[in-house]
């Protein structure tokens, strides 16, 4: 067992724009937690991703809250980190932004840039990491 | 953008308990959602962690609806794969149960073994990969 630090809110929104392709998002459905990954991108702003119709990721919208994590582990020494963002979800509807993220730099791995693109605002955003031992 | 194909329910279960030692619990906390990492275990039926005192985790309890998530990517051939549990969340109260834990092979990275142990069932399970291009 190893001590828990917290990561400072600079260092967690560099993390999120930097350190990972494919974060998960957790959003309820029913009034039951549900949880997903997707490849995303952020900004200091928001997490950004897009999903296909009838994916159950089409709950996220209309200012649903929802929640986001990235994570990354080392086994060996049993060190790690995860951020976590807490936020609201809409839809992009703007057709110049549409634009833009469909011909920007991501690309889902599992979803066509055509389809719908969702983004998070972040209205909380925490980290913890469990140094090396 | 490749082709998502579906994972059997025994393959998700096989992977559930063999592939990965972090993954991901989504809760409802005060009608939000929030999704933390956890070290885990699992069986057929059930996966099982555990948290310390005072940890938002603390509301996976009572039949607490919750859903757990693990997943792989390789982002050089943009290939991946996730399972997602559902189910409800139940502390672990019985003695003899909670020797086996505390003393069985799950080290928390973060959380001494003495502390409290949930178990979410597996009420549903499901998994999608998406195979190498």
């Amino acid at each position: 067992m190893e001590a828990i630090e917290e990561i400072a809110k600079e260092e967690c929104l560099e993390l999120l724009q930097t350190k990972a392709k494919v974060g998960r998002v957790a959003f309820i459905e029913d009034g039951r937690p549900m949880v997903l990954p997707v490849n995303y991108r952020a900004d200091p702003e928001s997490v950004v991703f897009c999903t296909a119709d009838g994916s159950k990721l089409s709950y996220l919208k209309d200012g649903a809250p929802a929640a986001f994590e990235i994570d990354a582990a080392r086994s060996a020494n049993h060190s790690g980190w995860s951020v976590v963002v807490q936020g609201t979800a809409q839809e992009v509807t703007d057709e110049d932004e549409l634009y833009e993220l469909r011909h920007g730099p991501l690309k889902s791995w599992a979803t066509d840039a055509s389809q719908h693109w969702i983004r998070i605002s972040i209205d909380r955003i925490s980290g913890r990491k469990i140094p090396e031992s």
